[in-house]
């Protein structure tokens, strides 16, 4: 273990640069939803290149795609005997609105009480780049690492991977590997260790409501057309019932009860409801009926509308009955919810409910993913619990994820690989959120972890 | 009636100058409800200042307020036997939000097709400018006015005329005359001439629903937390039962059904649903059951969502299950309903249905306004119908007003003074909607009118 050591003090001594490192790559604004923000990603791409090279990797390539290029980089120098790691992360970032809201800008990384404050901090800049930090500490005392590996960092894991799966299949060859390690996931909890072994799926559309051809003044025509708002409020309020029930027809449709042993596993979590309205603010826990909290963000299908608007939303008030108003939902899906079905029997339910004396049209995003669930019995899970137990000094807790990572489809579907998540970010850290923030320890305690697993990989009894 | 004619001719003579100068005064941005615009709101009631003394008026005063001020002129040399007029308008505007969906710039305003497009060129500063126009004339021809006028143009029309009640108060014994001359309201048609004999009332508040203190990841704590989103929708929702119908309790109450003769008057005016649908483009006409169009528009309350809007609305999407959501509501009223009464009871209302784990915030308008209804028999009303037979060949038609005029209630609870509306916009105009225009014919038409009516009113037998 003389050359992991090495590696491990290489990494605490550069530990102020890694954060400098992370302050830099955080400071370029790569919102992949936005148009305007595509030079910010291309930079950002060129970034992580560089510091790829830096690191000392010899095959560091720009994967273009019709929407945002991928960064791809490799070395396969511990040979064919060695295992092969795929490791997956996302230099794009959520937008960062409302920005009135953030308390330092979020685009200029900012130190306060061992965080680091800003957008994409902790989704997903600061696990990516700790993996490459790990590379540079390896190369750089042993010349070498013990395992073949392949870097795959998307632009488009914020606006849903939409070209992921061609690009992954048209280099398929080249991505060959035993599984994936995601820097993307994120533990559950900054106290407890913990491996995500499941992520739900994601549907997604947007719809617009519209009634007379121009907004009209509200004294005026206000009672004799309908009001594309009060229609809009009328269809979102019918998508769910008095219990939380989603009642899309045929949305629950295939998918399997929790198991006595799923509720039994989550009923033995350190988790309370009080925690948890005291970490997110809200008044009360509220959702589908018979089900717990860990359970419905878990293991139940949900429909949330991530946006609404219409009409006048500024300051003072205007008597405007407006033209038209839209929303924008998300489905989150569980094993047995194919997103492209899902999508559908959402249009069809609001095409069937809309109330007369206005039109809609829905736009379905290509924004799509199924529901994943690592295998128990995997090797790749064996072995993060493992290096996770020894980093904290106590057995990590195996979690669900209620957010969804499109790629985990893609990799199994076109490469049949399966992903270990191993992200050092936590669920807390506000990511979609404004003042978005990374623990600053768990930099190093990232670095330590991926250098210990790639150790540990590489240097175990042959398969 | 050789000094009429006189008048007559100069504004004919006068009428390219009268245009250019309406296009000055829309050029000012003078948008009440928008605190960046104060000075913009100072110019124009500088503007105004200025054109009244340069028509002749010897006393013309800014009258201050918490708010906008309002411009003040006299003319009181046609001594005490004469009529007095106090001629009501304001040089305030909607604010021209979307701006996107404008064709010209609100504020650079253009001719086409005999239209003046821009904000606010015909809600109100068309409709009020040519009354200082024809002063002008008269002055400038006659050195004379055949009757006393009081003019009185607020700044604070579109906002509520928040201030407009105490101002008037201060200055009742200044502001006395024998009834009130609106150069607001509007025509209801462009081709059939009439004349507004009721409007209703207005209450307004907005509404702020919030749930967790900051925006969550919609994925992770999406069904487990209620998003205030859908709790508007639902809150928004069950505002209307199916028949259209309010279903805050006591919102009807002390309102009288229509009469017979009213729905015998409106059945018989030229109006079909066909041509209303063709010129709002809406699909279909949508309202309170058991109740035709018009009588919806004029005779029935309403209650409206003006705007509503939270989570993420950009471009793109983003996976955010919002801290908070709002909504503008305001009521249009009919008589028998206080305005803040029903602001009351639609609060109530609002708490009283609001979904368990989300929390509720309302913020009542000041504006608020009763409903108003011009006398059968009054002289002024009677006039005005006269002249407007004679310049448009027809008798004009008695018709009602959706949309309210909260400067009615003032004058009638502080001065005593019932209001004749006699301005020559027309309710097609696009007010408080993109693309506002003002029929460029109807600024000589207006100022005829207003020319022969001081004229008759001046030289009447005397009371």
């Amino acid at each position: 273990m003389s050359g992991l050591n090495d590696v491990l003090d290489k990494l605490s001594e550069r530990s102020k640069a890694s954060l400098s490192e992370l302050i830099e790559f955080a400071s370029i604004p790569s919102v992949s939803a936005q148009p305007d923000h595509k030079p910010d990603m291309e930079r950002a791409a060129q970034w992580l290149s560089t510091r790829l090279k830096r690191a000392g990797l010899k095959t560091v390539e720009l994967w273009p795609t019709a929407g945002h290029a991928a960064v791809y980089a490799e070395y396969l120098e511990a040979g064919e005997d060695a295992p092969t790691l795929l490791v997956y992360g996302h230099y794009d970032v959520q937008p960062p609105d409302p920005l009135e809201k953030w308390h330092t800008p979020p685009f200029t990384p900012t130190v306060k009480d061992e965080r680091l404050y800003g957008r994409g901090v902790s989704d997903d800049k600061g696990p990516l780049l700790l993996t490459v930090q790990v590379v540079d500490a390896y190369l750089s005392t042993l010349g070498k690492l013990p395992l073949n590996l392949k870097f795959l960092f998307e632009g488009e894991e914020e606006v849903g991977s939409a070209h992921l799966n061609e690009l992954v299949a048209q280099n398929a060859e080249r991505l060959r590997a035993d599984f994936v390690l995601s820097a993307d996931g994120g533990m559950w909890s900054a106290d407890i260790p913990s491996l995500t072994v499941s992520a739900r799926g994601l549907a997604a559309l947007e719809l617009t409501v519209r009634g007379p051809t121009k907004d009209l003044h509200s004294g005026r025509h206000g009672g004799s057309v309908h009001n594309p708002l009060h229609a809009l409020a009328t269809l979102i309020a019918g998508l769910h019932d008095e219990s939380g029930h989603v009642t899309v027809s045929g949305f629950y449709d295939g998918i399997a009860e929790l198991t006595p042993q799923q509720r039994e596993g989550i009923r033995q979590l350190p988790f309370t409801d009080e925690d948890y309205l005291t970490q997110t603010g809200a008044p009360a826990v509220y959702g589908e009926s018979g089900y717990s909290t860990l359970e419905r963000q878990w293991h139940r299908p949900t429909l949330e509308v991530n946006g609404m608007w219409g009409g006048y939303t500024g300051e003072g008030s205007k008597t405007v009955l407006p033209s038209e108003a839209h929303a924008k939902i998300t489905c989150r899906l569980v094993p047995g919810q194919e997103p492209g079905r899902i999508a559908e029997l959402l249009k069809q339910h609001l095409e069937a409910k809309l109330p007369p004396g206005v039109t809609l049209n829905i736009h379905p995003s290509e924004h799509g993913a199924r529901a994943y669930r690592l295998p128990d019995a995997h090797p790749g899970g064996a072995l993060a619990r493992e290096v996770l137990a020894e980093l904290y000094g106590k057995p990590p807790l195996d979690v669900g994820m209620g957010g969804s990572i499109p790629v985990l489809e893609t990799f199994q579907s076109v490469l049949g690989l399966d992903t270990v998540f191993f992200s050092f970010s936590v669920g807390d850290e506000d990511i979609h959120a404004p003042n978005e923030f990374f623990r600053i320890p768990r930099l190093s305690e990232g670095q330590q972890a991926w250098a210990q697993l790639w150790w540990k990989l590489g240097h175990q009894e042959k398969r």
